[in-house]
């Protein structure tokens, strides 16, 4: 984030659009941008579970950067309308080209996001039919995203500019800008091109069908800890086991040895057994296993760097032993925890964040109540919760941009809160 | 370019770069963009002939407008360094992807021209080697452009959007932003993601090793008309026409009939017998063989739409008769003119513009002139195109960009440039 603002910043036009969680604005392409690489950096986002996207992030961090451009009064029904027709675009769309599509190597997230983008702007744009036509064909040319790049920057540089571009895309629409009207359907259209060329096109007519009748935001699950998927049930049954065992007032320094059985998937992607920072331990489910019997927590603050370097914490590491089991699910574990005098285990069979076992509201607040308080401070927090979940009520959201921006009595600017931020993150 | 530019202006940011041919400045990404556009309205391009990439437009752009950003003296030669690097990157680029690439549906100029931008850019930032992988790579995530967009606004977007691509990437990579370092050739690198997931990187080290001992900028052509390049043999032939009726002082009102024959490409991409306005008169052979032998030209002015319904040239195309066979090449044509007491024929067996044949230096210039004119004025012109073909030897081009944009006394800003050109252009 410092260096892809401190890059940009040359680029910096009109100051219309927030920096969220801070009192600097800049133009709305490249506050969408950033906020869009912020949404993404520690890899906490929601997941459609059916294509990995995570819709949120190039939806809303384009939505909000227009909103504050336009500066019309916009109702929270309104913005939910755009929100929602933005992921099911998304959405749809990798189910149409999805396996292949993310197979030959594209970040799916941010190949779709920039039309779920386009799609949400236009609709708070109010684009008439043919309008919204182009700005989906424009922002189809926006193929953003490889998989090569999981593990460095530009990562999370791929739904900021699928933010971006969707912006772009409906602009130019607005402005009578055209594409082809069959962009994504053509022989060599969208879906076609970007599942490597064969019959990508061959579902879209029947998923896109469905728009209005199944709904893929009711399949959006979201994450209960920053980091790889596969590492949850793991930790999930860590968390349970550290739960059973202050209750049971045992000496967590009494723990010998940690047994973890997983899916083999676990192993291929997150078994940094000696991760040196926040970011490795995010691929490492040594640390989320560790951190979880320790602190009964993985949340953001435990994927800081300071606490993937503390002595405590590696020491529990290096205890704990994985094995891989074909006859176990990707999202189930058994976790055997052996003390001195005694022994605790669990076998998870979905983890928390599954369809089956979705995080309850409570959870959903409280995920935000951590990582939001870290900028706002606890009481401004509690008050941005309660508007969040009464958003569709709401006459006119404008306000609330200002009034959490400016993070009540804190009013930090972009670099002030940056300081705070680093704290807590190992982001770039 | 009107739409585009009134949809985007509120993104402008800190202007430090042109839009060429006028007194305006934005912001340089939004220059690129647009000057980028402007560069492919007209179908005018250079064209490296083995790939079909027009590789000056995405890497010019760029590198104009950030050298103007960045404001430091600046050599000519280090200018054409910058640019025959971008050249090369994005051409060898392109032959490790081709055909593969361009059959599934990509705008293999875009796709390629990002990373030619970056690696442009690069050069003129200095980059270390490292920083300039990391540039390629967050250059090679934008995969911009569908061959689908053909024929509206969106096509002229791509090139201008891989020009912004490729500064955003540099200045991303110069402050330390990492991608991966095998973005390129990786398993699910860009060479095989864009090669439709099969084996595309399989060429990519042996024609990577080439660079810098096997040159693609000297395989660049010129088009010597505005318009698709297969329709180039019969115009060619039908100026030569009108050369040989004017010399012998025929009077061209007596052709009776005009008999082509031509490779079926030109029949299957550009047999628009009633073409109605300039866009659809690029994609005419009877248009573009109706003006070579009415004027002797087919330039941007024979484009005009007031030019393709003039009822001198409808007439003429309504006695085109056109026939496809497969044993002529592509750049070949036969051309059967019928007057009331004569007959005059050419074959050409190379089009003008071909390597074989390629535009001299006097017709390059004639180029330059009949275009940059319309806006510069002769004299101007005639001083620019000095100052272009001795652009090596110069110690500081910075002035010539205030120069030649100020267009000495014209001093047209954007709005009265563009007033200007549409009188001339059916660009968009």
């Amino acid at each position: 984030m410092t260096k892809a603002h401190t890059a940009l910043a040359p680029l910096f036009g009109q100051p219309s659009s927030s920096l969220l969680g801070t009192t600097s604005k800049i133009d709305m392409q490249n506050a969408a941008l950033l906020n869009g690489i912020a949404s993404h950096v520690h890899d906490y986002d929601d997941t459609h579970l059916a294509t990995i996207i995570h819709p949120t992030g190039p939806v809303a961090s384009a939505l909000l950067a227009y909103l504050e451009f336009q500066g019309r009064p916009l109702g929270g029904d309104e913005l939910l309308v755009a929100l929602v027709a933005g992921i099911e675009a998304s959405c749809k769309l990798g189910l149409a080209v999805w396996p292949q599509h993310y197979d030959i190597g594209w970040h799916i997230t941010s190949t779709t996001g920039a039309i779920g983008a386009a799609v949400g702007v236009g609709k708070l744009m109010h684009l008439s039919e043919s309008q919204m036509a182009h700005a989906i064909g424009i922002a189809a040319v926006h193929v953003i995203g490889l998989r090569e790049m999981f593990g460095s920057d530009t990562k999370s540089f791929h739904p900021g500019q699928a933010a971006a571009s969707g912006i772009v895309a409906a602009l130019l629409a607005q402005q009578g800008y055209t594409s082809s009207e069959q962009a994504l359907e053509a022989k060599r259209g969208w879906a076609n091109v970007v599942a490597g060329g064969g019959a990508g096109a061959s579902r879209l007519d029947s998923i896109l069908g469905s728009l209005g009748e199944t709904w893929e935001i009711e399949s959006n699950a979201f994450k209960p800890f920053p980091c790889g998927i596969v590492c949850h049930p793991a930790i999930d049954a860590a968390i349970q086991c550290h739960k059973e065992l202050v209750q049971r007032g045992v000496d967590l320094n009494q723990i010998e040895r940690v047994s973890l059985r997983v899916h083999p998937l676990v192993v291929e992607l997150t078994s940094k057994k000696y991760p040196r920072d926040g970011l490795e331990g995010k691929f490492s489910v040594f640390h989320g296993c560790a951190v979880g019997l320790l602190y009964g927590k993985a949340g953001p603050a435990q994927y800081a760097d300071e606490v993937v370097t503390a002595p405590e914490v590696i020491a529990l590491r290096d205890k704990v032993e994985i094995a891989a089991s074909d006859s176990i699910e990707t999202d189930e574990a058994h976790l055997h925890v052996q003390l001195r005098d005694e022994r605790v285990e669990r076998h998870v069979v979905h983890a928390l964040g599954s369809l089956e076992v979705p995080m309850t509201d409570e959870q959903l607040k409280q995920k935000f109540l951590d990582q939001v308080s870290l900028v706002l401070g606890h009481s401004a927090t509690l008050r941005a919760s309660e508007a969040a979940w009464s958003l569709g009520d709401a006459e006119n959201i404008l306000p609330y941009m200002t009034r959490f921006n400016s993070a009540s009595a804190q009013g930090l600017n972009w670099t002030e809160a940056l300081e705070l931020r680093t704290r807590y993150s190992s982001g770039a």
